[in-house]
């Protein structure tokens, strides 16, 4: 039974709109059965901190009532920020102001709300609380965060290679010195992960299909704020209007602004890709009816350093009949990097039997495991398909 | 490799249109993985159709190539005439004509579009084709379309119970006498199958909450067509609003008509709902409201004879603050009937190993078959909770 | 983690035994993939008891510790009587004796090993406690013995409507008025349950090939005791030679033949077969050679009153060329009746939102449910192919 | 439907022996689900093989009726000539000759039999046929044998990171130049197979608890022989018998040694075990109790250059009461080496869209796959436990 709390937040509408924000953005234009949503990840997510805390308590780890509740809050609402099609839009939508900030927010704005029941989620969740294992938890190199979203990707994706041993690897977690680690049995299993995730971002979240369909909605929506800007009428929900037609920094985003974002999300978008299919500027047209019936951009992977851009612009520009500054709405270059185990950041630690920690990196008999702190990046060229 | 003609339909917009047609309606209020789309189903069904097709011919039935491209071009198109929210919204939005009607009309487009290719995919659909089998694979009490969707609403939802052995099923097809008929030794995987069905019917399709859920949006839709009737501004997309502002029959349902109801998708309802919730008109703002933020009416099962509803939207007329001839707006009752195998309709049946074909009914050995023809009736009231 | 109790009766030589019992006999002739073991499916159950008490619990029942150990106890030994093959050589090994009634001498012989630890186990394993639902969990309608086996039994065979929900069965299970009962919004996966339970018994454990090779093996094992009684020389492994050449009773059945018993398993069952392929008694021969290479008899299904058994065997015995009162080896009928809810022993009870219970055949709507306790029964006959 | 010929190959008593033969060993002592044979692998393989063979046809590759038959054949034979426990006690019952051999031998007098209709297949299995493509199907770094084993081995024990797509694999299958390659974009599945190996060598096949049961299985063998040697009278049944009594090599593997050999499974050498357990030879008989009631050796890793051994013999030797030369059955170092990518034997070929081919360590963006190639090593002690 989940405390009374968890209960009330998941009923406040700024949780319920989560319901209508998908978790993989356009990737089911690759894998059809990706509908899933951030409402159903957060629940996920939940589950498996209402199984880590239990574990971690049975190794003699001292977590009082209020800590797990306050973690299960912080977990419930880490994603809370996120806009339409997730990460796809953050950028467009809302300049310079991250999905992680927009999170805090409107956590504040829920604490205000719930008289201040969510003070300790907060703590923790901005890893101010001083038993760091609880922020690691919710956000670090093997929180439930990234082991609900693999196994529920991979679930609805179809795409075995991502499969993991959640259940295995939170019976493996203890906290030591004050650090969550990892027990040393539990190595395979962490491998595995850091594997998977890797294929993951590669055959699913990179997928270079899926990169095109979101980077199309991104130059749609950056078409349609340029023509915004210039005062061109755009018909769309009041709320996407709102933050269509003004700009944004993290210090006016409160009151009507929060309360507007809380009005976003994937409908908005969707519902303006319709209306504006038959617009009158050709290239916002163009991109929105080409989104809606998934008649994608051509793709081509190139070398990084391939300087042909303004020469292929030109020629899409003719072909198009758009003005040359124009071009770049429908022929660019996008370059992604990506590390499967980030270094620079905190690390999966390993506690052997003599209770000696060590970064995985080193606690594994298996060179390669450093390779996944390497970034690897590609360099994908889309374009208007010229007849 | 699918035949080039099944891509360019998959390819067309009214198919993938269908990527915003939600299989399941609002049931992923109860079951939240239920976000599956009728683009996936009918994918999914094509799939087993080109898996029942080569078995059939195994068997020694001859099916030329042209009447497998048909078969796969029906079962494809089968629900192609679905609106939003499949079956919720059928009637209130388009009183009086079927989906069923919708397909054929927009098989018929699509046809003159594709130079008559579809003619005999059309034939088959409308059951006009002497091999009437192949109308059997598309829509019979044992067709691809059944097998398809309980093996994926069973998965989506993670209701274990829906589980069935399609591709067991499959392989027991033959044909006899013109007829689809189902091999002995699978009889106990036909009886599972519509044991499974009975069980997805009552557990999902007609889950009381669900059931809720879909009747709150019915409401939402004829509060708003009342009010349109009334020449009440109602903030809309284009095509709902021509749904909503004017009535249809299967008479003039062509041309234009066709061409708008090719626009709607879950999306127009779904935005819709987000401009009517701060409606001046309480109760269609009341149901937006409550439908966007999963506050649903109280669900009871009652008698079927029950006559106090009229006591009942009194109260709830005197609560909510509304004309009592609103209050069926808030408070009514519903009685569904299911049958999980429908006698009246063609049977399914089993051929034995000396080729005698009995239903299913008569070949099973145990009684409680005869049961499942029994249509099974409840009756629940939902209403507005009064303070 | 485990009490220290339950793991030295996991390493204790009579439960390691289990290891070396199948759990489903001969059913891999039919199902390659049923080679899961009695050791497996008694850890299996323990968990599920492991997951029963905490929410029987939950819900305000009083389980103090001790209780919990002695359930999980009897859980764990609750088939540790099985000899070789589990079921099918129950009789021919030991006449008279069930494996019940084996359980409870090896159970009072490790109790008087573990110094009286196992004592209100086996209270609870005999339904001598006073807290009858223990007993119930244990052995009943619904016990987590059924709930493992239907589980593990269709993951090993691949019989996909065999899986049921286990998990959320326990979920829904309370105790009221000392007795078991189940939450009424259980009540579908309750029928799904019995439903499943009747087609596992007839796709799989009562498969007619499986009986097949089952009474091949009890024909085999009774023509080696009818040779045993006439001093002819078996070779064999010392423990089977005991109760090859002796009879038991469940009188004498302690001391140095309860210690031979815990000798065997299905090794001695397999090697004796071996041995016997070259055995100068021809049927001895056939049958084993038989059973080894999985040359089965033919089977068909008959009338249960049909009388031509006698003229088949006097066809056999000339083409076998074995004596015409030996022909019983080689043809003979099986008849088997099963009911899938059996009404004369306990009842699957359900309790309402209100209280009051009621049995599941009356607690449900669905008129079918009466008809699983009427036993269906059929009739078979095997025989010896006649060239 | 399956050719008549593989239906009699599979019906042979050679094959059905393969029933009595574990994959997997002693891994059920860890993974107490895997207790799957190498018959349900050996169709299992047969199976991906009929699914291998028309993708390669479907992409323009001429593979006649009678090549599938004859790769059929040698998939379904590959691991005809296992001995009991699979690769465990391929040494000390035979030494010196490989199951392969044996494999050859078998399929050698299978040929006999069935009058030369497997010549073909013999050829394609000892890599003498000059289409090498379908050599490599059956024994190459990407055979259907480890498509097979991986998935069948990770669906018995439940390690899920042995998850592989077997069947994207096989659909990436081409050849070229003579070559088995996979289709680059098939290059994610690839290294997620060459991971999930990894995974499955060190979690599963090696874990260190397997091993030891392993190894105190050959020491009691070896002891066996040593004491048959001296004239020792072993009771076991006769084809154990042959084996423990006589040398061999594959110069006199033929004729009776090979019927006997055909005679040999997991059986024999089990029912050995219970009767030695009583057998006054003490070592002899603690292995073979300790083996029964799995009550195994102390297991540590240490550093493979550790010089006491002879030191802890000769505690071993006073603790159990046996000479100091006899104390290499009681404690034992053993050093294993892996490498998931076996570099020196043929490679993984990947062809990209413009027909050029690398083996997929070049191909891969991705260094850690050069690491595969490098043999891990570890050390492992195992001992008797001193009171």
């Amino acid at each position: 039974m989940h405390h009374p709390i968890l209960l009330e937040i998941i009923d406040h509408p700024f949780f319920q709109r989560l319901r209508r924000i998908s978790q993989l953005g356009l990737t089911n234009y690759v894998y059809p059965g990706a509908n899933h949503t951030r409402f159903h990840h957060a629940l996920g997510a939940l589950r498996l901190m209402k199984m880590a805390i239990p574990t971690l308590r049975d190794k003699g780890n001292q977590i009082p009532e209020e800590e797990e509740i306050a973690s299960c809050i912080g977990i419930l609402l880490h994603d809370i920020g996120h806009g339409p099609y997730s990460h796809a839009l953050e950028n467009p939508i809302i300049k310079g102001v991250s999905h992680e900030e927009i999170s805090i927010l409107m956590m504040d704005e829920l604490n205000r709300q719930f008289d201040g029941k969510l003070t300790l989620a907060i703590e923790i969740f901005k890893d101010q609380y001083h038993k760091r294992f609880l922020h690691s938890l919710i956000s670090g190199q093997l929180d439930v965060d990234r082991l609900d979203y693999l196994t529920r990707d991979s679930f609805f994706t179809g795409v075995n290679e991502g499969v993991i041993s959640h259940d295995r690897i939170l019976k493996m977690l203890d906290v030591y010195d004050g650090k969550l680690v990892v027990e040393q049995k539990g190595i395979y299993s962490i491998e595995s992960f850091l594997i998977s995730r890797r294929l993951m971002y590669w055959q699913v979240y990179l997928h270079k299909t899926v990169l095109c369909a979101e980077m199309m909605l991104i130059k749609a929506m950056e078409r349609a704020k340029e023509l915004a800007k210039k005062g061109v009428e755009l018909p769309c929900t009041d709320a996407l209007r709102y933050f269509l037609y003004n700009d944004f920094s993290i210090m006016n985003f409160t009151g009507n602004t929060l309360e507007m974002f809380a009005q976003l999300d994937d409908n908005d978008v969707l519902s303006a890709l319709k209306y504006w299919k038959n617009h009158r500027d050709p290239i916002l047209a163009y991109l929105s009816n080409a989104l809606l019936n998934r008649n994608l951009f051509l793709i081509r992977q190139i070398e990084s350093n391939r300087n042909d851009l303004k020469l292929q612009e030109q020629k899409v520009s003719n072909s198009f009949g758009c003005k040359i500054e124009d071009a770049s709405f429908l022929v660019f270059d996008l370059t992604i990097r990506h590390a499967a185990y980030d270094i620079q950041h905190d690390k999966i630690l390993i506690i052997s039997k003599d209770n000696s920690v060590k970064d995985i990196v080193e606690a594994s008999d298996f060179t390669y495991l450093k390779d996944l702190g390497v970034p690897v990046s590609k360099t994908y060229r889309f374009e208007y398909q010229i007849n």
